[in-house]
């Protein structure tokens, strides 16, 4: 495995009118801050964070995904990245609070 | 898991001066191609094919990987993508020819 852990946060973007995206939202805020708590936390060598586009999530944003394991978190906020970082990419203790459950449908807001 | 597969396929762009990027070279055209060839061959609910930033994999690209198995393609040719979603994502048969071994540094074109 080239990364033990590899983080893709959506920072898709719709034109006005379209449905909330998390990229109008504050996806690329999360990139950022998940790069820096890598970088500071020295896991560079095993953990990758990026942005990707749309994760098929959209309801459920902002969202994000961590593979291998394929766990999708959903409504992040700045204020939860440095406990995903933490405990799920550097002591592997997936933040289940914020785990997307897709047999859910979120309600509306 | 929620999905089979997932595709991440790196559409990154460097401003004019920078090295090579693979969005430069056809990293869209390969993302239109996955996604029309996962929905014609009737494999969406188990696979996504989508758009991401840089894969750190600049020097092998255009470049892409497959989760949960963390495998990297490189140097994908929009004819390489049949091959890649008939043999990898709808047969489960990785297309080695085209894996990117990291240990080996590609030599400057």
């Amino acid at each position: 495995m080239r990364f033990e852990k590899h983080v893709f946060i959506c920072t898709n973007q719709r034109a006005p009118g379209e449905r909330k995206s998390c990229g109008e939202a504050h996806g690329l805020e999360l990139v950022k801050l998940f790069k820096k708590l890598v970088k500071d936390k020295g896991l560079s060598t095993d953990v990758r964070a990026q942005k990707s586009g749309c994760l098929d999530a959209c309801e459920f944003g902002p969202s994000l995904v961590v593979y291998p394991e394929g766990i999708f978190y959903g409504s992040v906020e700045v204020s939860d990245v440095e406990e995903i970082v933490t405990e799920h990419l550097e002591h592997n203790r997936p933040v289940q609070r914020l785990v997307i459950d897709f047999n859910k449908v979120k309600p509306t807001e």
